[in-house]
């Protein structure tokens, strides 16, 4: 378990306590703070396909808990049986979100820990189970307290600092990951500003990212995404930092619609850009940004926002969550180990190959 | 009165007929198409202010007819008392929104006609008065009709159009300024995609631009602000059209917040970005963007929409309504006379000079 600074007065993302799962329903937020447990494959499914429970790291903790949720109802099996349906559990939970790599990384993971089990009673195997759920979880804390401590010098008094949707706290199990920077900077006693993209159409931004520093008492202002460049203009932004779904191989990486916009407003304005990217974001085996999937939603996250429609109606829509941004664009990637600087192609597979291969 | 097609099935955005001014109330649009009928110097002052008539253009067209309305009511007066009520009812009128430079332009035009003529009985300086306003209203008309004639070849059959905000017919009383040259390649049978920015905070994009580009059987997509840089990755954008509320002598240009960062990224894509400018629009006495003083508006309409609060309370918010775009991201202007090529500075000059010293 790792210890990071207490941040907000926010509940836990993700909790696992008696062995039942709960997650803090992200849809809600800020109007209301809801707690939901999850005691099936569906509830967990559909809490990461609605958004629920979002965010790449946190994704991954909840789909690790969600394979145990998901077996604990087949412990009258066969231990044969029940290996053969950890692979159906999981290949299932795999399919509720397609771009966000934490997903499938993660329910590899638990079969892998499970393939590696001699355990020959299906309790003992659910145990192993549970197990490599937890070290996921604690995992993620402690990738984030590493970004933070990278990230740390990149926000020096006074200055400002952009971000986009959430990779906050909320996305993480732990200080988030473009946030940890943040947080820390903020604890150090750092006196500086953020500036939160809302992030259309699913206001991330303004509903969590906004919400969760204002919370924790850092000092910041929320704007549409479309003013960004107006600040930057204005000399009010020193550095941007965003968090990544994906990262390739040679450094292009998947991120929340706008991103791109943002990286190529701030190489304009000569404004440093981040990527705060803890390695479990990393996919070694996506030579480039070409070969990562873009995820098209639902036309009504545009069309409509709290059940209150704000376009005409039958609107022909395009709706694509994500964007891939070259790695012309990146000034560093923040990980758990250090700040990755170009050439990054080099650099990552220097400092994350062995695990790479190895996964 | 010149002749413009007939573009969609909306009723006009103001229309003069029987001597009585109507509007078509664009705060409840798409939701609604309510003709609203204007009777009195209050209710003109009231629609302007309230932003049920809105867009530069159209704002002038509808404060000089609402002079007329203002007016009719007072045939009984002697004809000094009819002038010196004319300049008071000019005075109110331009009170309705202080930032709108096209309000007092129409509405120092239409003194000026009054004061030009010799009228000795209060009905025929009326008939002045309207013979102004219905010339000001056809001037407007051509200007569009302009735009759109010399903006067309921009428009080639399969490419991408992109526009931001609303610089649509719905803006003025015909083709609209960013609008003109769709309508027009339209009209001509040119198959090509149109993509509308929302245009947050106030949606002026999807709800006025991507209707009535769908109410005129246009093949129109609405995306957020966000998705620009996206669809011009993908080789989905070939030209983009904007409008402005100011050109500066330099070509520095004011437009609706988010038009700087879609220059910057047009740019980067090395896509061509027009900026439909009607002559009046023009103002060769601001000597570069600097000079352009930004309007801050309201921080609830980013935190909220249609009422409904969208952004966690108590948020600190920017909320600049326009950015400053350099003319050296511009590829041209589109005006009525022509397009108009770097360098600006001199060619707008050339161009527009003689008008600009004479107004």
């Amino acid at each position: 378990m790792v210890s990071t600074p207490s941040i907000s007065n926010l509940p836990a993302t993700i909790a696992w306590e008696n062995d039942g799962l709960s997650i803090l329903d992200q849809t809600r937020l800020p109007h209301e703070t809801v707690v939901e447990k999850l005691t099936t494959a569906e509830e967990v499914w559909r809490a990461i396909h609605e958004l629920r429970v979002r965010g790449a790291p946190a994704i991954g903790v909840a789909a690790a808990y969600g394979l145990c949720v998901a077996m604990r109802a087949s412990l009258h099996l066969t231990i044969a049986e029940f290996r053969a349906h950890l692979a159906k559990q999981a290949a299932y939970l795999d399919s509720a979100r397609p771009t966000a790599v934490n997903l499938s990384w993660s329910l590899r993971r638990m079969l892998q820990a499970a393939q590696a089990s001699p355990a020959s009673e299906t309790a003992s195997l659910l145990r192993v189970l549970i197990d490599e759920a937890v070290a996921i979880h604690d995992e993620d804390r402690a990738l984030c307290e590493g970004i933070g401590e990278h990230g740390l010098p990149l926000i020096t008094e006074g200055c400002g600092v952009l971000t986009h949707c959430n990779a906050g706290a909320l996305a993480t199990t732990g200080l988030g990951t473009a946030t940890a920077p943040i947080y820390m900077a903020h604890a150090a006693g750092t006196k500086f500003r953020v500036y939160a993209d809302e992030t259309r159409p699913l206001l991330q931004g303004a509903r969590l990212t906004a919400y969760e520093l204002q919370q924790a008492g850092v000092d910041v202002t929320l704007i549409t995404d479309s003013m960004a460049a107006s600040l930057m203009a204005r000399g009010l932004v020193d550095v941007v930092i965003v968090g990544t779904d994906r990262v390739a191989a040679n450094g292009d990486f998947a991120n929340k619609i706008g991103t791109l916009a943002l990286a190529i407003v701030s190489r304009h304005f000569d404004i440093p850009f981040y990527v705060a990217c803890p390695s479990s974001t990393l996919d070694l085996h996506t030579a480039t940004g070409d070969a990562i999937v873009i995820e098209q939603r639902r036309d009504d996250e545009v069309t409509h926002l709290y059940g209150q429609r704000i376009a005409p109606a039958n609107m022909k829509v395009s709706n694509p969550a994500f964007d891939v941004t070259p790695h012309e664009l990146v000034t560093g990637f923040i990980t758990e180990r250090g700040i990755v600087k170009a050439p990054f192609a080099r650099n990552l597979a220097t400092l994350f190959a062995m695990e790479g291969d190895a996964a």
